[in-house]
């Protein structure tokens, strides 16, 4: 066996919701030390008793602290070394997540939902954590359907654009939006549902299940 | 302090090399057990008092293991449970690493060069590893300049075209990827350097060092 002392094993997960038309990371206000009291990702170790791997962890700590249940979940990237955490050399695998605000549970004590262009100073390494979740997320939100799971499951083709344009951050022209997603694929309509004004109402769309392949699994 | 028992942490690197102008991946031959004398990844435990994080214990594997130094290294993604290794709960970040086969060192003993094409079978889950790597590499591959790190310093377009075409799989039309090369502006022509036959000597190009920003740092 080995001799080597172990360092910390943590998980810590980046959940992102749209509210109010905003992109928003959710916070949980530390319970214990270190920086008990501060806001941060929420996070935990990992249970070797009860966590069959770490987005099993991921997915404990999100029901746990958050209320959220079968996210979006993705693995993000390991931030590690001795200097990240007073505790000692520590790994984090970190994780993020995307949900609809309706499928938020009720705010737990000490949970926010914080703008991502007005976040606080964080812990650890936490800061640094945000800004690679927000730049893997806004780069492949130019290239797939992951924007979709920001919202219900069955949205309009207006609600995806303005998704979009939320999560990429810039203005997107309506028709070749409309035309790239039709072109791909990677949503359809759902027969027989529209929704809105008696005129025209708009026809609503899904995530095809079957052009998930590129993401990894929902927990 | 945490209460929990830690989950084991190591590093296992797939370290990619063109060897006779096909993909290789270096295997080292384990000299304990779990799997002794087994072909498997190089890797190892992080060392608390020594690696400044899990990059640096990447760096030392390929160092001690296969007697290279500073490759390019990427973080890959990171493997972990209760099952993949018989010593107990782990987890494993595992990297990729490209290098041209000059910049090896000697092999050590129980080292080898393995087509990617013929691997044997791998203990723990380095087959899903290596596998995880392929396609990592050859994603990227076709929107980058990584394939170059495969080569020396110096390469004329010949060889990258040829390293592209071995490393995505495909063949490649030689006048469209001369051209898609230079809109991309990730070489540059070396000023006076050629090589090659008294009639025609072919330019040598590097790779822009202002544009290795979508790459992880070096080691």
């Amino acid at each position: 066996m080995d001799d080597f002392p172990r360092p910390i094993a943590t998980v810590d997960v980046a959940l992102f919701t749209l509210r109010e038309g905003a992109l928003c990371v959710l916070l949980a206000r530390r319970d214990r030390e270190p920086y008990a009291g501060q806001l941060a990702l929420p996070g935990g170790f990992v249970h070797v008793d009860e966590d069959a791997d770490t987005a099993a962890t991921a997915a404990r700590v999100l029901a746990q602290k958050a209320g959220v249940a079968r996210p979006y979940l993705e693995q993000l990237y390991t931030f590690s070394g001795k200097v990240r955490d007073p505790r000692g050399w520590s790994i984090a695998v970190a994780y993020y997540a995307l949900v609809p605000e309706t499928r938020l549970g009720a705010p737990a004590a000490g949970v926010e939902l914080v703008h991502v262009d007005r976040l606080p100073a964080l812990p650890f390494d936490h800061e640094r954590i945000v800004a690679t979740a927000l730049y893997r997320l806004r780069g492949k939100s130019t290239y797939s359907a992951l924007p979709a799971y920001l919202l219900p499951d069955q949205f309009t083709i207006q609600e995806l654009h303005q998704v979009y344009q939320q999560v990429i951050g810039v203005r997107l022209d309506k028709a070749s939006f409309r035309r790239k997603i039709e072109d791909q694929e990677i949503v359809e309509p759902v027969a027989g549902e529209r929704r809105g004004g008696a005129h025209r109402p708009a026809q609503l769309y899904r995530l095809r299940t079957d052009r998930k392949v590129e993401f990894e699994r929902k927990i």
